[in-house]
């Protein structure tokens, strides 16, 4: 369909890349630079009038710059007359400031939600959010995909299922996704309860379930200064795990984390392409699993007014 | 009034301290930092429930994480039950792209109006717009201040005034601004008058009004890149003026501005303190003049629902 565009701004061109080629289109034609003082620039080279655009973007560090081009983008499509502006965010930033945790906290997940509509969206696709709930923030519809099928693939080709295997979910607020993960390789799951017995002393990595002489895939939708996920990958093994992996939607890795997974327990990670990972942060332990056929095949499904829900359930090559 | 409650934010905060100072009140507790990630997070760290909350920011370089920071913090203070959110933004950001010049391009000035309203601002009191339309991107009500009183001040002060000199504006959009700082100076005015005589030849620089023998006076609203300025100043030497100095508003002073003002026919360089200028920015030939004043006295006649417009008139100290 002539009418179906995809546009892609700067923070992860090669997925970008990706998705298009899986829809079968190419990217459109447009630029984002920047003026002199720093002020984001828009180029779209060719008309949009009465089109549906897919507009391809992460929230991924820098966020404020990839947002703001998001934003300006979107702008722009829309006083271009763009028919439809769909939003496909493979991953979602400032997604944990979704709640007021302590008092005079923003929620900036729902200020980003409000931007986006108030800006000219009108269809969010995304990926592993880190909380569900974010999709009510909006008032425009949004599809939600799941990386977990994709993980589950990886790990059934590479000999991880069954009862010798168990998915491990790095805290209470992951159990539903590591539910998910265990369903597909038909592995039970253990849960890491962290529990501090007084201030100022140091966490207690208590175990719920049987790990010992185990293969652990622990799992997170994120994996950001990569503290956590670390800690609890040394107390499966000190519990008897005879090795351990990890994996992730949303390689973050800010700060120490590339450090403290190369000097980790953790023998292998396991993440998706839906942040760039730039070259300086490439590691032996690190593999890729890339998320743009499922995000093309979900365009291609939204376009054609099919449900995205199959996609849910899709596994095995 | 214990219900006047002045925050700053990270752009500008000696002027912040300034304009707290003229109001007479203490700058309210907050912090504002980056997580390991890059996103922004926000401290308040005291109530604001029912007070009227001024909060100062300019949308300068690093533009978008200032307008990040800017629109987290209006969430916060909305969700904290400030009664009006009341924005101080002594130099709006975007404002050159305040009209589509060309096909398919956004309208920044009119998206950053939107998310600051759609965040939740009550009020905006700003400075010297790139273009006074601006204010009608706006729902909310708009106070306009301008610094030409505060310059007409300076220069009068220091001797440039009355006939001998001779006000410029560097094109045809800035004539009522130099008119505007001619009226208080007694001064007749002059205008630089660009032309390219076919593409890919230089331009030239026609001046309309006479020049011969007298002081210029160059005005604008902002000095970016200062490439318009520096070639003015050389064409005012070159038809026989006898000293060039200028002064602009916001001293935004991206790339080359400062070498190029450093290697100018320009004497000296007024600027306000709208923008913060950076050690490594500064020079001899630049000196500064504060809107702290000017804009506290604003804060406090708002406040008191009276008319801030008297303060265009303030002159002479
Ligand atoms: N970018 C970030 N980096 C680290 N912590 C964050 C970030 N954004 C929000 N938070 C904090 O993380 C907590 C939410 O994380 P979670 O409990 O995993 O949903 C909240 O207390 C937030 O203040
Ligand atoms: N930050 C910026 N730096 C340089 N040029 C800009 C910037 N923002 C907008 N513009 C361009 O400046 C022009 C408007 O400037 P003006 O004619 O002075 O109002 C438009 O053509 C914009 O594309």
């Amino acid at each position: 369909d002539p009418k179906l565009k995809i546009f892609s701004l700067n923070s992860n061109k090669p997925l970008a890349q990706k998705i298009a080629d899986a829809v079968g289109v190419e990217l459109g034609k447009s630029e984002v630079r920047k003026f002199s003082d720093g002020e984001i620039q828009i180029n779209i080279e060719q008309s949009i009038r009465g089109s549906h655009v897919y507009l391809i973007q992460s929230t991924s560090n820098p966020v404020n710059d990839h947002l703001m081009e998001l934003l300006i983008m979107i702008d722009a499509l829309k006083r271009a007359s763009a028919q439809t502006i769909n939003i496909v965010m493979p991953y979602y930033g400032y997604a944990r400031q979704d709640r007021k945790a302590r008092s005079r906290e923003p929620i900036t997940s729902k200020l980003v939600a409000d931007m986006l509509e108030t800006a000219g969206a009108t269809r969010l696709l995304t990926l592993d959010l880190h909380a569900a709930q974010i999709q009510g923030f909006f008032d425009i519809p949004v599809d939600h995909l799941m990386a977990a099928p994709l993980l589950a693939n990886y790990f059934s080709e590479h000999g991880y299922e069954g009862d010798d295997v168990v998915v491990v979910s790095p805290d209470h607020g992951g159990v539903t996704r590591a539910r998910k993960l265990a369903e597909h390789l038909k592995s039970p799951i253990a849960i890491i309860d962290k529990r501090r017995p007084k201030a100022n002393v140091a966490e207690v990595m208590n175990i719920i379930g049987e790990v010992k002489g185990k293969k652990c895939v622990i799992i997170d939708d994120m994996i950001d200064t990569a503290g956590t996920i670390t800690l609890a990958a040394e107390a499966l093994k000190e519990k008897g795990a005879t090795e351990v992996v990890a994996c992730c939607t949303h390689p973050v890795l800010s700060g120490p984390a590339i450090d403290r997974i190369n000097n980790s327990a953790i023998e292998k990670l396991i993440i998706t392409d839906s942040i760039l990972l730039p070259e300086e942060k490439k590691s032996d332990k690190i593999e890729t699993v890339s998320v743009g056929e499922l995000m093309g095949d979900a365009i291609k499904r939204i376009h054609e007014n099919k449900p995205v829900s199959p996609l849910f359930e899709k596994k095995r090559k």
